[in-house]
């Protein structure tokens, strides 16, 4: 596999192969009364109950199956809020792998503390106090000779991420929908480009299309663009944190621009009614950054054609307190 | 079939085909932080992310789909405090039959609008005012030519709800679990007996066990004691709504006492506690109820033997507030 660039097909399908027996085949919901709320079918792809409430254990399982075995043995190294820690801390410690993560010290404190339950040493950084964690992790990296699992721009990942896609096509097609847009909860783009691949070979009839904070739909713009761009400095903070990043990502912003449909935009109160309506119509836990494609289905009807949308929720890894948040509000 | 016995497993048999395509196929779902807790595999069967949130919906498909055209024509009734009632008003709903249900005005209110929702007719009665739901009930069917839907006293009630026990045999088979408890949330007995008939045909190293709460665990003293035992007259009521029951079925208790393991009864805040748990391991919505059985797996830890256990958890209709104080202890 080139490193400098997104996998091809054959690269997700020996991912999936790879994952077979350790990342979960998550299922593809879907609630009569959520139907009727949203006025079409709206499959859910629940990745809130993969192997460490998200997504992230695709893409991290993938690059670590895929190390040499030298590598393996000095460590890996990742930067992440939390999805990304816990699905590299996870992955690692089956692999028999030893995982430094770095996290912001203003990460959720579940994700801090499900990082170590998983056995990573965590660093944590100070990002108010205007600590580099690029700084910190390329001290660690060298002095140990650690492996950086990025969080998407690595053809590995993107693969691993696209193995949702390939199960998307294959519950799709039992479900009966063979054309709709497949709303994707994206940050850096290495679930939605992984996705899009997928879809690309398998159910050519079905669109991938990026939902963000808004503040932060920098992938969205620059789909428009048809160039990357990043997020203005100083754009409020949103609580989408899984799915706050600066700019699309170098691999996977052209494996996007060339498949995906528009992008949409939500707003955190939407994302919170969105958890809210996972909770009383699918019974299942989402996250904030988890929801936005949940909240696009919802909340951006117009934006959306057909009698059906798949909607990828992406993570389910939130404190109480968030949650009971969304549940009162 | 006999209405005056359990069924047998060739009937659960047929109900499988009848519900295919219909009742979804849960997942079973596992994760490795709760295991850890646990000190064991825990594989928890989740129920609630079945049509309606709660396996009702199977007994209900089977009932109304073994039903014969006039009877269809005039419609059902149904007593419940909710789950039974969603999963009876969806049922006739998708099989176009006129549906009334006689609530207690005290049932979670989620329950009370939802079973609206799936279009039924909603009779509310007074229980702490001495109404008496049978005498309702029994007026309403007589006058309409209505056809009584019990919730767990019905061979093809008993029958819809063991296809979850087939399930549960093959998707053991496929964790590799031979060996190992089954701890099923009870009432009346129908999901417990029609799970252990199941388990005897096509995993008999599969052993059913009821779980019930403290003060309301019928079935527990009744299977220690080898005959049909009713609960003490003003027993404490349970935030357990969904479980709590007079008194073992007449069919559904000579089912059980052939096939199952000793009974388990956990308080109210241990059903919370295990709420709290699904919310945070396994990213799955459960009701007090619902949650009975994993409050066995995680608080009766040595009256289970052995490397595995199975939980079903069985319901997730519960309200936001009950929710949040799960959250919060």
């Amino acid at each position: 596999m080139r490193p400098d660039r997104a996998p091809d097909i054959d690269a997700i399908r020996a991912a999936a192969e790879r994952l077979t027996g350790h990342a979960r085949r998550t299922p593809l919901l879907e609630a009569d009364l959520l139907n009727e709320a949203a006025g079409r079918r709206v499959l859910v792809k629940a990745e809130c109950l993969q192997r460490t409430g998200s997504f992230k254990f695709r893409g991290a399982w993938s690059r670590l199956s895929a190390m040499i075995e030298p590598e393996r043995r000095r460590g890996v190294i990742a930067y992440s809020s939390g999805n990304h820690a816990q699905g590299v801390a996870l992955a690692a410690r089956l692999h028999g792998v030893p995982a430094v993560i770095v996290m912001p010290k203003d990460a959720p404190a579940s994700k801090i503390a499900n990082t170590r339950a998983y056995g990573a040493e965590v660093v944590l950084y100070d990002r108010a106090g205007g600590e580099d964690r690029e700084a910190i992790g390329a001290d660690l990296a060298e002095r140990r000779g650690l492996t950086l699992v990025r969080p998407y721009d690595d053809p590995w990942v993107i693969a691993g991420q696209g193995t949702c896609g390939l199960e998307i096509a294959a519950q799709a097609a039992t479900a009966g929908v063979e054309r709709a847009d497949v709303l994707v909860c994206c940050g850096g783009g290495g679930l939605t480009a992984g996705v899009a691949l997928a879809l690309e070979a398998e159910a050519p009839g079905l669109r991938a299309r990026p939902v963000e904070p808004e503040g932060w739909d920098d992938v969205r713009r620059s789909l428009e663009a048809g160039e990357r761009l990043a997020n203005p400095p100083g754009a409020a903070p949103s609580i989408c944190d899984a799915i706050v990043t600066p700019s699309p990502g170098a691999l996977t912003f052209p494996a996007m621009a060339a498949r995906c449909g528009p992008g949409l935009a939500v707003s955190d109160d939407e994302a919170l009614a969105a958890m809210a309506v996972a909770f009383s119509r699918l019974k299942i836990v989402l996250e904030p950054g988890g929801a936005a494609a949940l909240a696009g289905a919802l909340f951006r009807r117009d934006a959306v054609e057909g009698d059906a949308v798949i909607v990828v929720a992406s993570g389910g890894n939130v404190d109480p307190e968030t949650f009971a948040r969304a549940l009162a509000a």
